[in-house]
């Protein structure tokens, strides 16, 4: 099943059923907030299915025409957004683009940061930005939302909790993260507000696009209305999700609602032919396409996000339809009014 | 006034009014938990208030006896823990104790980590562990609980918004922390469940002792048994609790709720004369007292925790009271049926 939040009623939102095509929503009877799904999946789950199925059959009374602009994210405030790194190519050319080396302890100890989950940008919600020499980026990734999960849980254990999956926009201001991780302690300014998809969908609905451990399939990143990037998450991804889960919870329980990201979706390529226009899969962030530009051409060319700038991150089925719908941002200004 | 959780329905606990001198305490009947409290301050508060001096007036049917034993953590999760590092003494002394250098820059730009808040310990509950190998340490710390900070806050904003104000355990595995900061992600692993006092505190509960920045007063750990710190609050913090919310807030909003925590409570002092055997006030966590003994023994003599040691952290009035009732927990070792 496909679930939404409508940014109605509380601070989390109004929980939806959404048709598997997108077209059509109704707002749920089983529970009012996707986070009270979570807290009682096994109880309320099969209740949403049973909604859903009469979503589908068009036999639900007090549907409604599903509209993206109108979502708040899926979760819009989590307990928990861990972030992996899982893309061991963005993390090199990250670095390098740092001037820092990759230590051969990242093959098999994953990078993972703890981000702050207190409030989500809707799929559609501007990006306030107070300060365009801060560098904003965008990262596409995708992420798991987990069931309870039990301290020092197994892999196999990590992966029978994965309930949803979603798309998300880690929103990164790049200049800061330099000084950030200087100090030791992590991201934390350089990491403002994430935007997720319209929609969490259940591991069912992806069919073979899910293998249980990983989501296969391009993520479609258009920056300022032009294909920027579509590697695929399938590929080259150096942990799992449930590895990612089971590294989260060595050492803690992690509560139903944890959202577990992947980091950056990046494919290894011939750096000269990695561009989107040049024939390669492109880049989910900018920051990316501008180590590539200065290996390849002495400097970046590619300037970071300013106000007016957009970007859309969506993944298609094999049929070319959006399964998670559409993340379409806009960047603005920030103004003391509009917080 | 004071509020707690008792372990009792939801995830989020049972919210209860408990009397100033902790003695008594009551079910709230304006809101069953404390968030719902925090989502709607302005509205709920006032009868809060009104219930929480019924129960100081002994006028209140169904009050009981309040016991720290029942109490989960004021929040049992929360959408947001970002713990400062505002006592630049511990940060010294841990850093002296990896080897590393203290930058300038710390003086004006506070450490800050996003901590896992998706589940807490609550005052009494034991803390597992899996390997006494880990290092596991206890950190006494003050937090305040805020309300809605608006993105890039002045620092009279960001004071306007502490709603309460509590003690904290940020149990650390500092065995785990060389490894986790020098991949630049911040603290993960080495960071397991936090525990909290049983009692959250509204500001105006803690007359001259909180002078809307800094919380005065020793807060006084007592580790197996024996009295081991006793480190002003008050003293030594680089940093207010206004100027750590406004770094948090200063490129997203801070949802009502969050805790922001202080960071180890520790106090300069020369450090021959530092244990509390020798007339110091001693130390707020093992490592601290640990690089004290390698300076001026050669090598560390306290151990950390293992199953059965203890710790006791508290803060009294100046009439001798406890102001949020006592941590008082225990090492156990993990098991996976505890879990």
């Amino acid at each position: 099943m496909k679930l939404a939040s409508l940014r109605e009623g509380s601070r989390d939102g109004r929980l939806c059923l959404v048709s598997a095509d997108l077209s059509r929503a109704v707002r749920a009877r089983a529970a009012s907030t996707l986070q009270q799904v979570l807290d009682n999946w096994a109880e309320l789950a099969p209740h949403l299915r049973e909604e859903a199925a009469a979503l589908e059959a068009g036999r639900t009374p007090g549907a409604f025409a599903f509209d993206p602009k109108a979502c708040a994210a899926p979760l819009p405030r989590a307990y928990q957004w861990a972030d992996g790194s899982a893309y061991l190519n963005h993390v090199e050319l990250v670095r390098r683009a740092r001037g820092a080396e990759m230590p051969p302890s990242f093959l098999t100890d994953p990078l993972m940061y703890q981000g702050g989950s207190d409030g989500f940008l809707g799929p559609c919600e501007p990006i306030p930005l107070i300060d365009e020499a801060m560098g904003l980026d965008f990262e596409a990734e995708v992420a798991v939302i987990t069931d309870d999960v039990p301290m020092a849980a197994t892999v196999e254990e990590a992966a029978a909790a994965v309930r949803l999956l979603v798309l998300v926009n880690d929103v990164s201001l790049r200049n800061l993260v330099p000084a950030e991780l200087a100090k030791g302690f992590g991201f934390f300014q350089s990491k403002p507000a994430s935007a997720f998809s319209p929609v969490a969908v259940t591991p069912d609905e992806l069919g073979p696009m899910w293998d249980g451990a990983k989501l296969h399939g391009p993520v479609r990143c258009t920056l300022d209305g032009r294909p920027f990037g579509c590697p695929d998450a399938g590929r080259d991804m150096q942990f799992s999700f449930p590895q990612l889960i089971a590294h989260a919870a060595r050492t803690r329980s992690l509560s139903a609602g944890s959202i577990i990201g992947s980091g950056t979706v990046s494919n290894r390529q011939p750096l000269d032919t990695a561009d989107v226009e040049r024939g390669g899969v492109g880049f989910a962030c900018i920051a990316e396409a501008r180590m590539v530009e200065t290996i390849r051409d002495g400097a970046p060319s590619t300037p970071f996000m300013r106000p007016g700038s957009t970007i859309r991150i969506e993944m298609l089925d094999p049929d070319g339809r959006s399964i998670f719908g559409a993340i379409d941002q806009r960047v603005v200004p920030f103004s003391r009014s509009r917080a």
